[in-house]
């Protein structure tokens, strides 16, 4: 697979060591090895791939400076660590990737013991390398300690809180800031404006420019002069360049230096190795360096399915329901052209939330705050204290960074803000770092929060139309990653009532309450249970909060059996709710409570995950055979 | 009792329009009066004090000026906002503040039009006053919105997010950094020291001096080079102060600005309004200010008890137990003083996290990181991937802001990370900002989690030791606000066996199983119910995660009646964990939940909110009776 004659010398490489002797030459090749093999299996497996492509060099380099895994590289997010998960040892696992039992997309501590820190969400490197950092100090260690950061993930505010305490206590550290200028979406850094407008500033180089031109021509003080001015332009320049924001967070700047220039690099990496303190190399990168479609259109390459290599064509599934991210979209696209006083808010993921229509359509109503989800939903916030209605469209793993704000901001001061939160469930290829499985229990403790599920995309415009329209409380729509399920659009919004379930199928041996996702899964499960002539009564539920309290206190009399579904932890979400409800109303009913096991589910696609944890039809129909053919449950209560 | 007599003019105003045609020194006897008329009451009743002495002038120039409420102030926390209060209608309600049914410590929407945004957490003002900004575009109003945020907010990722944010949506926002370099503790903020090194750089004061020098002495180029000079400048200045950081983020600054002159601060303001853009004020305050004793010991008078106003002494209770928190602290330090590689980590809080004893014992093994959960959290887990045992110290209510670090990068790479978490349960007069009463759902929620919660303090020592024993998870112990009960301390630390739960007392009617403050009160209720003839099983959990599952079969057998407590919110946490488990093993017992309501509680002392909640032992007792002495639960399955 990896012979010679396609990769000469990547095919001599397994871990660092071996290329750590090599000349600029060498390296050089191996790094059109490493770009072409990326390539090559990208464009074949899918997966995240503009970022590794950008950080090719620098991966290389700081490998090579670096005595690695003794010194400690903490990346940032994973995207850009395909190539050092090629040169760490798992080079022949690379076609693997974010497959079902193959190596994870992401940094993972127990794939390599040079993956220091795992990272799916962004920001974090420079806390967990600070960490690291200050662990030297007990070890009685001199290690060297990089971390690897995006431009992006420096909008998050723990970079930044990092970034403070790293120049506060002062230790070695190197943060290398990989500015690709970019992000994943388009540049929402405020530095970085400013930071050009400073390198072209007129006002400083026109001032140089009278100093030299005028000590020039004087014979008596001009030197004085000269040497004045000389004297103080290296602490000056420090100030009036990219540095400055770093030097006043306590940092030594070096930059900024051209990521592909592997000479460069290599000798600045040699250079931050012999000094003290914390360090910030800035680089500048091309997301997508190497191969033009990727280099020409990031955000599509950002993350890909399987592509034409020479074309650059992603190859396309004809007939596919559309997503549910798409519908989002679109739906309150739909909304905000009748009514102007409802906004869309997106933590830099205006394509990943589907934002991106309504920022097309009607871009005075879209914000896109960057990798801030705190802020995000405290912006909401105040938006919703003047009477307009923000709907926050952020994934259901990453809205975990925001639960406070929800909380502390919103929900005690009861604000109208829609949550629309995408990815909730199973994610499939990016796994425990990315799975949305915690929202219904971090949402359900919200008091006053209210939070539904659609069954399919109907459901969903009628749930944002419903959540917009309600006014006085917080509401949150938590819908799966992925297509939908076909059905027709109905033209005109429906305003459901406030936690009120919808029966679907009716059915005597047992009563089946599903929970968005999985009211299409349990569906398929019935024909299965009529085969073995189990006859089953199906609710979609649609609201985990409030529940409809009305229908439960029906089921407890008509079925004696009941099974709670959900795509969410088994702990604190939809079935804990019923278990409170029906423990509470000391009602005695059999429950089964099928939703997702208490541990890190891994990655694979969402179909081999549901089937894996019997999620799907089939798992679902047998659990609930097991359940209803179960000898009556014994009663266990003695006295 | 506001008369003219002890406060001639705070006695004729009442809401801002009373006093925007003062003259100056008109203002300044009212800031006389404001400044004293807290010392008055807080003296008697207590509160946050020091935050709103610094505040005085900042508060009355800022109501002259501005157009409130229609021009919308958003206070960051509200420890600076008493003589907010004082001058928005609720003088005469200042001696209730923090008390049951009394005007709250914080700003609250639902308290007065002059509160535009609740907040008792810290750094979220800039976002909020981002939204309301941007909502003016929406109501085609152009009232101004100002942001007062405190420099230890600033170290606040989310404050910088906003920032950020500003910049690049660039409306039209003051926001005032009230600078008392102090923030709650020590001063955190990096940057706060690089600005001070530049004020005084001699570089730069030097090469000016140079320059001036040199060209006085010259007759030909000399005038066209003071003219250059002078030209760049202004420009130069603008970078080399403190406003850089400021203006590299979109904002225009103006400042410092001596924050008790009120004339000067008039002024800035009286500018700031006729600017557009976003505009930053930087003021410098003293926490404290005119009151010598507040001045001296800043931490001391942040929020204090009622104290002598002539010395400053605190009136003590004599002969109270020590604290949860001092006890954490004391053990915490005899800990790290046998084991280097522990070591306590505070995000702002030293003192009240008890971390102050290990700060001054054991300096080398404590951080304060700033305003900066989530990066605590990070920053503890980069420590123990090194093989360091990092103790995160945050009370319950805070540290919902770092719950995606726990799941992220704690939880999911198993990390040994051990959490204090103070101020878990109902907190007293700081009221629904403050309530801890969602960690055990939030922490339940977490793969691979240990949950404790100790029963007096004995407990919690052993609970730290065992916590910091078992390497392999992560380790919560949750411990409320307050004086713990006096028991006496074991010299030997036990550790205790994770998931093993402690019963104290037998009995036959009914098992209660209780968790951490709330089996005291339990144990109170016993003779209560002994007076009813009513039999109690007394079970100390210890344990909400994992749960005693051998004792719950037991029990399950042995008991028809069983009752769960715990102080958090009845969704998701320990009396749900036990549903849930009795309903998944299909177990007929009826079980009472007490437990926090699905609401948010507001302030009062926690003596009178356990009462009124009936969580006392009154309280506890009645619902058991009601539900022991309940007819037997009727089968409510009819099939």
């Amino acid at each position: 697979m990896i012979n010679e004659s396609n990769y000469p010398v990547l095919s001599k490489v397994n871990v660092p060591a071996d290329f750590r002797d090599f000349s600029i030459s060498e390296l050089k090749q191996l790094c059109t090895d490493v770009r072409q093999y990326l390539i090559d299996v990208v464009s074949l497996v899918g997966g995240h791939f503009g970022g590794g492509l950008g950080a090719v060099e620098l991966t290389v380099a700081m490998h090579k400076v670096f005595n690695t895994p003794e010194d400690r590289i903490i990346w940032d997010t994973g995207h850009q660590a395909y190539p050092h998960k090629i040169l760490t040892g798992r080079k022949d696992l690379l076609p693997t990737i974010r497959q079902l039992n193959g190596i994870s997309g992401f940094l993972k501590r127990n794939e390599s013991e040079y993956d220091v820190f795992g990272a799916g969400h962004a920001s974090t490197s420079v806390s967990a390398a600070l960490g690291i950092a200050e662990a030297n100090k007990y070890n009685e260690t001199d290690r060297k300690v990089i971390a690897v950061i995006g431009d992006g993930a420096m909008t998050g505010g723990m970079a930044y809180e990092a970034m403070n305490n790293a120049g506060m206590l002062h230790p070695n550290l190197i943060v290398v800031l990989n500015d690709n200028n970019m992000s994943i979406a388009e540049n929402v850094w405020q530095f970085s404006n400013y930071f050009t407008s400073l390198i072209t500033s007129r006002d400083y180089n026109k001032f140089k420019g009278y100093v030299w031109e005028i000590t020039g021509k004087m014979d008596n003080f001009g030197d004085r002069l000269r040497r004045a001015v000389g004297r103080v332009e290296g602490g000056l320049k420090s100030i009036v360049t990219p540095g400055m924001l770093f030097e006043a967070l306590g940092f030594r700047y070096f930059g900024p230096i051209n990521g592909h220039n592997l000479h460069q690099l290599i000798k600045v990496f040699e250079a931050a190795k012999t000094l003290t303190g914390p360090i910030l190399i800035h680089t500048n990168t091309i997301k997508g360096k190497g191969y033009s479609p990727a280099e020409k259109n990031s955000p599509k390459f950002h993350g890909i399915t399987p592509f034409d290599k020479v074309t650059g064509v992603v190859y396309k599934k004809t007939g596919a329901p559309p997503s549910y991210t798409s519908i989002f979209g679109e739906t309150l696209t739909e909304i905000v052209k009748k009514d102007r006083k409802v906004v869309g808010i997106t933590a830099a993921m205006p394509e990943g939330t589907g934002l991106n229509i309504l920022h097309r359509e009607c871009p005075n109503n879209f914000y896109d705050v960057g990798i801030a989800e705190e802020h995000a939903v405290t912006f909401a916030a105040g938006l919703a204290t003047q009477g307009i209605t923000p709907v926050v469209a952020i994934y259901s793993t990453f809205l975990q960074r925001a639960i406070d704000q929800i909380v502390h901001d919103i929900a005690i001061q009861k604000l109208h803000v829609v949550f629309a939160i995408d990815r909730a469930g199973l994610v499939g290829a990016d796994g425990p770092t990315h799975h949305g499985v915690l929202d219904l229990t971090y949402l359900r403790m919200v008091p006053g929060m209210v939070i539904m599920a659609p069954k399919d995309e109907n459901e969903l415009r009628n749930m944002l139309f419903t959540a917009i329209e309600l006014k006085d409380r917080p509401v949150a729509i938590r819908y799966p990653r992925g297509n939908a399920l076909g059905v027709p659009l109905s033209e005109k919004f429906e305003q459901y009532e406030i936690g009120k379930a919808e029966e679907l199928e009716e059915g005597t041996d047992v009563a089946i309450l599903a929970v968005g996702s999985m009211v299409n899964n349990a569906q398929k499960a019935l024909p299965i249970l009529q085969n073995d002539e189990i006859s089953a009564k199906l609710v979609n539920m649609r609201f985990v909060k409030p529940l409809d309290t009305d229908l439960l206190d029906k089921i407890a009399i008509t079925h004696k059996r009941i099974v709670t579904i959900e795509e969410n932890s088994i702990q604190g979400g939809f079935g804990s709710a019923v278990a409170d409800y029906f423990v509470d109303k000391l009602y005695k009913n059999d429950i089964l409570r099928i939703a997702l096991p208490d541990k890190f589910v891994e990655h694979g696609t969402q179909a081999e995950l549901h089937k894996l944890l019997e999620m799907d039809a089939e798992g679902i129909a047998a659990r609930i055979k097991k359940f209803v053919h179960a000898d009556d449950s014994v009663e266990k209560v003695v006295i």
